[in-house]
């Protein structure tokens, strides 16, 4: 699912912005003949994600490395768990390791995440997905990392999906007037989404036969009330500022999706440290 | 300071992994003839940053747009605050608005943090500069934002400062032989920086010339006699999971510097929105 | 609609393979301070494409060439029209004169072709529109070209829009397990469009809740019959070969599209010349 | 004799638009896990050209696929002969099954024009060559088309060979001057090829020196005395646009090239598929 | 006659590894505002070649900086002859200086040893021509700067001119050989020149249709009867590290052209230097 | 030390230059079957640089090409000694010969005149180094070839070293200035380097605490009372025309490091040849 054609160029793109003309303090301190393992620990509770980007960015580096893996992304693991090793000259396992590490903490972080919410939000039967506030460069690998902690990839980005916002519908005149120009004009192979924030949106949107609802900060009462009034005849999408501590509320509700924009614009890096031995 | 040259790439990598091959909704409906103002409003207290990027952004998606600051970088500002405008076609306008947000949120984020640090550490004349923990691609514009929020940079990367670690310790030995071997062998026109954990450390880093220790983990108590030791021998720079909460106490010890990981990897997106009305 | 970050890098590609170290011809015979105006006459009855491709090649060779334009794209003209002019400095002119041809050539060949079939279906109120039998590179510009031509764009690619084909399921064991595979695991904000070639395929998809059928060469009777007994619970689209001379007899049948391979793959360009004049 | 450097980034190019951000409809309908046999078949009669493109293409999407080739590039075959077969995982084949057929369609339909042209042509020793009417990013791989064919490659761009056309005569002033001026700059290694359409022309050309004659739309009589008058004082290639109808009387006049621009810019693809079978 | 399409690359690889993420000294050294003068200043006698570079140089560091030229390319100057200056802020002018120098003294030293071997041989109507051994990336701006100081350029690379060398006589089993199958194989818009030691293959090119001889290490002695054998049948080009102690009693052999490798390789550069004023 | 991924870019120029869309003279007159070995000699004494760029340029053309090295970089070797060879196919060992040379006599020639200037001063325990006075897109290449002829590196470029030059000073308006000003703002990990030419500005330079002081143009007397003076409290660098005539004396006065822009400016290449035999 993770192609590496697709992550390659950020991968260089971080390996060059670190190391530039060369690991100076490496060179100087490190002979070329030493070898050794890097053990990766994580420090904390959490959800792998990145172990593929970590392997290419150590086999990018030095080619001769061996990677192996004691875990898989979607993994839960422990706190001081090692999940993996990479195995050779102990100069490109320093120079890439703060590289490694970066990828890997940061995609960890935001799987760990998604699974918390996705955890409660499953009983009900509900989707967690993401939205476009990633950062920027990052948007393939940051819905890899929501995939990997149990959610679902919302569009990828403007070209492939539908969304009528609150600016939008200032711009067309009203929700009617944007379904309605959205169902002349796009693809035909392309359910329209729009955004609504009260009742009469709500009705505006389905008599003009959008496919899906984006409730937008709407409180869980008026919520659970949308739910019952669409009764079916759209998908509905929940949105807003929703918090890990709201999530179960929302979910309740019986919307169909969850969209977290925390996910891929708050996660904390999981901890994770590189231990070296020489042999 | 913000060279544009160094930032455009990344520009465009977000407009074209977010943009594609076109924006269909806004195509779909908004009219190409239809004018207005954006007002990028700040939804919360902070310092912000990157306002030069957002202004790049609007001018590349189309060069017609009239970008206006009611702010400038560096500015703290209060919640509720507009801090710019962009004045044109709709279209572009409304394409242009997460990518150009994505980046104003981030790096005001990591402006407000590094802010909230510096004041705590600039009455004892300590400073506070970021490490390479840093996002892929991002490490221009995220020194930058520290920078705006107070903050003195560190080495950019592995290429334009030596810094010696406890992975590079391991493999040379010890931190004696470590700082021997840099010395030998680093370009004569940079500083050695090592990182010491015991006391023993510190005089094995001295005794070789070291030019710069980096306390990692240090208890403050041990900090305190490691400062009036070194006694003005090296520049001290303390590190390692230094929280907000910590930053006092750290910077009374009588270090020069703090160096502070999460303004990289775990600031929160400063709350900002796009408002759009016509005319 | 065209946009032109799109495609300067296809025009700089054309230039760079046409004009490699220079041109030396130009270079040998025509004087640097000659100035001249060339006209492109369109030399066959045609639909224009591609104009602003023409300003952009000669403007990207010469910035200070000056280019006039006496019609627009998807203006139907006749033999011998004079549709542009480049005044200016003779070399540029005389350099970028074949890329340029090239390039309007192709484009209105390709808006020619489509516009002869939208005449034909537009009567039954049948859209035309494309695949992705494209050329490599021209994926965009010929999409333009079609839409230009009075066409509607299909799916850009295999990433913008679901199209279940023969190879998938056959790879799937059915067309019922393609379509509930795909309900399940695609983005909630495509529709699901399926392959069909019999009745019985028609059945399954719909029961399974395919939102277009594709019916890929079928007869015009199975068409017809088809169109009744899906009564609107699903889009058509009917595909496979459909020649010029077939088109008014499916458009007959009541599908909603028609799609033609032929109008990216075998619109034969539109005849052009440059004709210039010295001053 | 085709470089895999100078196509690999068409290739690229031609991935990346058709597959952008990945293959959303194989990756919901076909199992990561199913294997299976791709077998390229013609469905008409002609000239094979571009399988060494079509096995980079396979390669470039999965390393692991085998591709094994049952006919050879220049090879004609008959109507339903399985030319080729591309074995390993279904997805990658489904994925790149499209973008493997535009290039081989194409390739092959230039090489079945050429040879056709060839057949007629090589009979009065005379040979067909191509010209620089090809679409944009394609050259490399049309002219080794059309050498594939049996056809001659003219020069690749305005870089490597001269030839005076109509616009430089007008801008040069006459034949003669042109010539001349050609004569007296152009590189010493390259011969100086000049566009003529009166006798009036052919002899000023000769007089100054001209190495070829391009007769431009001369009638056949024309070119048949033009022959006898040059007398091998210089190569005679003719040229505008020669069909298939007319091509065995312009090669009896005892010219010693004829160019077809419709070879690039007009063949029609030849009909192809992929079947599958699982396994 | 130099396009800075051609060069931009060049420059900007130039720029990229001198100044990488900034230049650090001028930065902390110089205010912001500071303005001045910079005034380049030839310190030795010389021909001048590269000033557009220059130029390019600085509008691509800072796009306000104003350049002047007081001399041009190809103009013969003396010893602290001030050429151009460049206006502006002070910080630009100094981070830009080492780089444009290091184009103007180089392509300044290549058109000063050119002009010095061409007025040895112009008065023999004798042309002095570059070879192959450039410098990597260079080889556009190298030949420039031959065509500035007088020379003739001769092929631009492998790809637009034939030139038979030992080795492919030695792979082809003969010069007679070798001549025979360029004859057959070659484009027939280019030159056959072949490299020739001896009478006897001076005889063998002739007799297969050579166009042009290249005398490789050939005695000024052998040279001269080579002249009055070949009798005017082809082009003849003297080579073989010809420094400017022999160029005259070469050029008086009457051969047509002497290539000069030492031209591109082993150029001194001129002695400059940029005199900064403030203002 | 010489990284791959650094120069790869630099050889795809190099055979992007040369080779262009294809070498016609070996495709012309060498049997593609032909195999055989070119054996690279060394027409003249001196010290080997670059033989792992010559095997990546072959690998590159055909990787096929077995490559073998009789010496090593950083070799002192005697004229006519055979270095390495290349066996297999002699159509890509001719194609890449030309630029295989290019580069190996080029970084070979630095490395000679490096190893001259090294053998001068090393008795004084004066280390040699290089200058920004390299040639754009080689600055890789040539600091390692000066590192192989036994130099020691410079700072790379404007980006990782701290350098006050004489137009800094000015802008700045004092040494002192300068060096108070570089203090207070450039990173804390670097050093303070400034150019001095008089002893009041050796002591203003140190006064304010300079690091390393650049000795420029200054005479052999005044380097010697200068390196008494400083008595160790800054390093010291010699620079400005430095000879091999005088490096001697320079080294003879006690300072530290001598700085050469000749290295890198004005190196010869070494004289080689590429003899090919069949088999």
């Amino acid at each position: 699912m993770l192609d590496f054609r697709s992550i390659d160029s950020l991968i260089e793109l971080a390996l060059a912005e670190d190391i530039g003309t060369g690991d100076i303090t490496t060179e100087a301190t490190v002979s070329t003949t030493q070898n050794g393992i890097g053990v990766i620990i994580v420090e904390d509770d959490g959800v792998i994600a990145g172990l593929p980007v970590v392997e290419r960015v150590f086999q990018k580096i030095d080619p001769s490395l061996e990677f192996r893996k004691f875990a898989s992304d979607s993994d839960r693991v422990k706190k001081m768990t090692p999940i993996a090793e990479v195995k050779g000259r102990v100069k490109p396992i320093l120079t890439g390791e703060r590289t490694a590490l970066n990828f890997l903490q940061r995609l960890s972080g935001i799987a760990t995440m998604t699974a918390q919410f996705v955890e409660l939000a499953e009983k009900y039967d509900v989707q967690i997905t993401d939205t476009r506030k990633s950062t920027a460069g990052w948007r393939v690998v940051q819905k890899y990392a929501v995939y990997t902690g149990g959610g679902k990839n919302h569009r990828f980005g403007l070209f492939d999906g539908i969304l009528i916002k609150d600016n939008h519908i200032i711009a067309a005149g009203s929700v009617a007037k944007a379904v309605k120009k959205a169902k002349l004009k796009a693809p035909h192979t392309m359910k329209i989404e729009v955004e609504v924030e009260t009742p009469d949106q709500v009705e505006e949107a389905l008599s003009e036969g959008a496919d899906i609802l984006l409730l937008d900060n709407m409180s869980v009462e008026l919520m659970r009330t949308t739910v019952k009034n669409v009764a079916g005849r759209a998908l509905i999408e929940a949105s807003g500022n929703i918090t890990i501590d709201k999530v179960d509320a929302v979910a309740a509700t019986g919307v169909d999706l969850i969209s977290v924009g925390a996910l891929t614009h708050s996660a904390i890096p999981l901890d994770m440290s590189l231990d070296l031995t020489l042999n």
